[in-house]
């Protein structure tokens, strides 16, 4: 895929948290975007960037970002068509609607509108064709902007380990996650609760995966998505991990080969792959055949964050398949999908 | 039930690892025992258990037990009748088996003879009648002393939270755990392997839970066990806690009525408590329904870590009924549970 | 002591916080006292301690505090003579001020009025004579109650660990404390800021250890307290640790004999120890030999928490004296200091 | 600094271990340095070295070195003339000697010739002239080779934020570390003694931090080193830290300027700089403002490892100056710092 003549001016929405920071690092580097705009509360609206936010990553503040004005979250004639959200839950809907009202392509890290019929959920290796939902949802909402999304951190992880393995009758699915500190943003989980410890329980995060796994690889038909065909129980715990969701999966499959399930993970491909997008891992699932791995600490940085890996494939006496999948969530799962999700945008002619 | 007359001795195989101080710990205020003799490896002989022994434990060791000389793993005449066994698997079989022959009656704590079809795996709660099995053992071996097990730290947790569940047809299990640091010993995992990290894997830990469990809940005909007859598939993961093995246990119940699975569970009790044996606590299912327990740090020290905390019991979309069920590893799942064991075979006149 | 003759009853500032939580704990079983009054904020008045707390402490909140009325923090003839006050520096000044004009007895954890000319910072095996200000503050404020505070929670245990040094002559003392994430209350320090990490700064922690440990260490002169002559510098650090403060301490003593430090540390007492209060340790300095101790997880309970630890008693080549102190800091350091205090009080009729 | 013509040929003894892997990592992108030739412990030798070696580092092994047979840990004439050793204290005196006198130049993570007089201790931002002594060295010993070291990992990181403050006039220094346990190497720490734990002790490391660093800000006078005219003494902590080691140092100086220091520091450079050498950070110390930094978990990779970060500049008062630094200790600390070491050496045409 060339790339654009010229940088493509974006925007940033909730620029000053933990994800708004991923999204700043992402953008620093990208070869076709360029970070011209931010936004957060109106308590940070004013300052430089760099004033403004108290850098949580490793090192230091990309230096262009930290002379950007922080504007308040309100649609302006300065604000790029594209913007990237990374507005929390609480202010996401009202706040994303009003730019997509406004003319603004707005590529959604929130789950507020995730599950809106013609909203796209997207992974571009899995359901490109849900694009198409795009045109609908202008014609809809009488909008010329329109909102996109990407999936919770956790949801990722298993919709692209378990997309390649349609062609094996996939019925059932029961995943026990092992998640992340950095799924749960910052300040998030207090340490006293968590440091030598787990706790059982993620709030809505189960139901999430249940719903949005079956969008995400349902079909577009009719101006909607229907959902895939089959039941996801999930049981979700936080564990004292910094970065990296951990599914354990077992899978009913009508037929439970883990050689064939290892063939079909490790040569999945798809549009990304096919452009050769900017941030497009090689292989987005990676298998990988270590006795204790994907692990953490070690695995969730593969493919600079963008790939899944899936080791342990096994038989599993109850549903037929078991395995671990690990993804990155604030890469993979979050900043990196949005920035993913546009560049397939760009190249569809749909910024 | 009446204490014994006066205490009774007993003996400790692997004295010195961290189960066999757990053991130490457990004796040191016991009511009916009094701890005469201990015994571990070669390097260990002949020094005093507190010169021999670097205490893990909180607090100081027991000032009794450090005075004791510790001996090399041999049947002799010092030995009391009654041993507890914390010995290594590379070495418990061939010991254990020349402490029963020599006319001990070995609590063992090993994986090794745990499958035998003559030895039970006592649950005192579950399977008391399983106790029938070490007179065939002493009949086919040709014993005066017998050897009985515990189950592995991790299946004890859910052999206790499914028992209950078995009027209400379980027929499938897939559990999913996050287990321990101490469940591996000392030194066991290395902390560059687990600080911010998990380990997706156990070596052999998935087919104990899969296999023991099943002659646990199982019934004692002819002589032997037959299994129960349920499925179960387990993933295994290590996580950076201390005490504490937690599982996310999927069922596939005949009637998966959480309402039904609670109150069987919270009533659920057995000899050890009819007896009101002293290790035994008050009841051996606890459940919760605060939202996000049990937590290990905070729940696996309920009743003396005796109890297992059952909590968060809801439908499973997949298999019915799913919840989290937590157990202390080192007193209910290792040295507790023998202690236990052995307190039940006083009160049947087998020691 | 003989005991009082009837339970003594007491109420309790900022009940549903972290240490408020310590001190529930710590009066549920307490021979003397009886908790009768608790309040907290405007929030979580009206209902009952049991719904409007959310218990962060192992096992289950004592089941008597659970049913008392949470009050709104305001002085009222319900309220018994002697409270004490876990509220938070923002409100403790105000509220806790309140409470000794309208006649009440203010144990105090908080640090607003600790360094006051008239108010004992006090540790009754160390100070018990600054007792004599109660006196001089109700002249001077004209109240009929009294304020009395306890030391910082990494103040004590290096007060503790000083004070017997006192004959050797102390002139100068660099500390650098590992501080537990328990001090900094809940929900303090987040996760992600110290999973794996090290955050080496407190604020205000490295000022408040140079200037409490000196007056807890000086003389009552003329109504007031005159420092300690001595220099005390700080270095603070916050560590994954649930419980336990640990200082690394060099001294620069006029005689820095390890043998006689560790003699006087070994054999410290005082008032507590004298009139065997019920919250008193036996040896308030505890010294250990062990080469790596004490370790905040094996050793902060040590007698209940209430016993400060020093190991690795070596010269120190810059300053003559090193060694590693620890304290228990949400009891030594926070609900047990304050009891011990009401305790030492109670002897004195000053309650 | 013109690179080398072609490749330069190197060997690594003691490969397969945590600080071998760190330098087969730095060697597989070295834009002067070839990767040929590797030894191991006798188990491993004979098989490739991916077969050989459990790889503990983020992401896959180097695929080039997993091609290299693992030799024995002999001199022989397929192992090039410059060798790096990681090789463990126990067998790397005898070892680096058979390299030396073969005609090896032995760059050595070691710590058994650290100290001895002709034996250099070398940082190349400090003390480059120390180099003279492997003249003396081969004269002494009738070596054709020689051996050079770098200094204990947490050793570095303190000479490293002293060097730049002699003009200030350096008398004592009190440093308290903080250590990652992967300066403990692969097992080495056990998981179960540091989770949620500090240990405040780390054998034999307070003395080398006290003896090393004087050497390494020493003279080179009549063939040997004159240790630098100050007293250091160390309280050394291992903390559940992956990478990065950190210490709080208080400094009695001539003159005490926090701004003075400053200065100092940040400008502070050495011949790495000068010559642009592949391994050189642009500014070997970095001084930070952030108020809570530095810390490991975000600071310890600034300038790929190769930097170390100082904060907090801030009176103490009692020894006049104090300040917290961090290193990262398996790469500026043990493999980096070897490399860089072989960089300054080739451009003296001493390899």
């Amino acid at each position: 895929m060339p790339p654009p003549p010229e940088p493509i001016p974006v925007g940033l929405l909730g620029a000053t948290g933990m994800v708004g920071q991923r999204f700043v690092h992402a953008l620093a580097s990208h070869p076709w975007f360029r970070l011209d705009w931010l936004a957060a509360s109106e308590r940070s609206a004013g300052r430089s960037y760099g004033e403004a936010t108290h850098w949580l990553g490793e090192g230091e503040m990309p230096s262009q970002a930290a002379g950007i004005r922080v504007e308040a979250a309100r649609p302006s004639s300065d604000c790029p068509r594209l913007v990237f959200s990374a507005l929390d839950a609480k202010v996401a809907g009202r706040v994303e609607r009003s730019f997509a009202r406004a003319g603004h392509v707005v590529l959604s890290n929130a789950r507020n509108h995730r599950m809106e019929p013609d909203v796209p959920l997207l992974v571009p290796e899995i359901n490109s064709g849900h694009l198409r939902l795009v045109r609908e949802q202008r014609r809809r909402r009488g909008w010329t902007g329109a909102i996109v999304t990407n999936p919770n951190c956790s949801t990722i992880g298993l919709a692209l380990a378990l997309a390649p393995l349609r062609p094996l009758g996939i019925r059932r699915v029961v995943a026990t996650t092992l998640q992340a500190l950095s799924g749960a943003g910052h300040p998030g989980v207090a340490a006293l609760d968590i440091v030598g410890n787990v706790v059982p329980a993620i709030a809505g995060e189960e139901n999430k995966i249940a719903t949005e796994t079956l969008k995400i690889l349902g079909a577009c038909r009719d101006g909607g998505i229907e959902p895939f065909d089959a039941v996801v129980s999930a049981h979700c715990n936080r564990v004292p991990v910094v970065d990296g969701h951990l599914a354990c999966v077992s899978v009913d499959l009508e037929d439970p080969s883990p050689e064939r399930a290892r063939e079909l993970l490790a040569n999945f491909s798809g549009p990304p792959q096919e452009l050769d997008l900017p941030s497009a891992p090689a292989r987005p699932v990676r298998v990988t055949s270590v006795d204790d791995r994907p692990q953490p600490r070690l695995d969730s940085g593969a493919e600079s964050g963008m790939a899944v890996t899936v080791g342990r494939l096994r038989p599993c006496t109850v549903l037929g398949l078991k395995f671990v999948a690990l993804v990155h969530n604030t890469i993979r799962g979050a900043a990196g999908a949005s920035v993913l999700n546009a560049e397939l945008m760009w190249t569809r002619a749909l910024l």
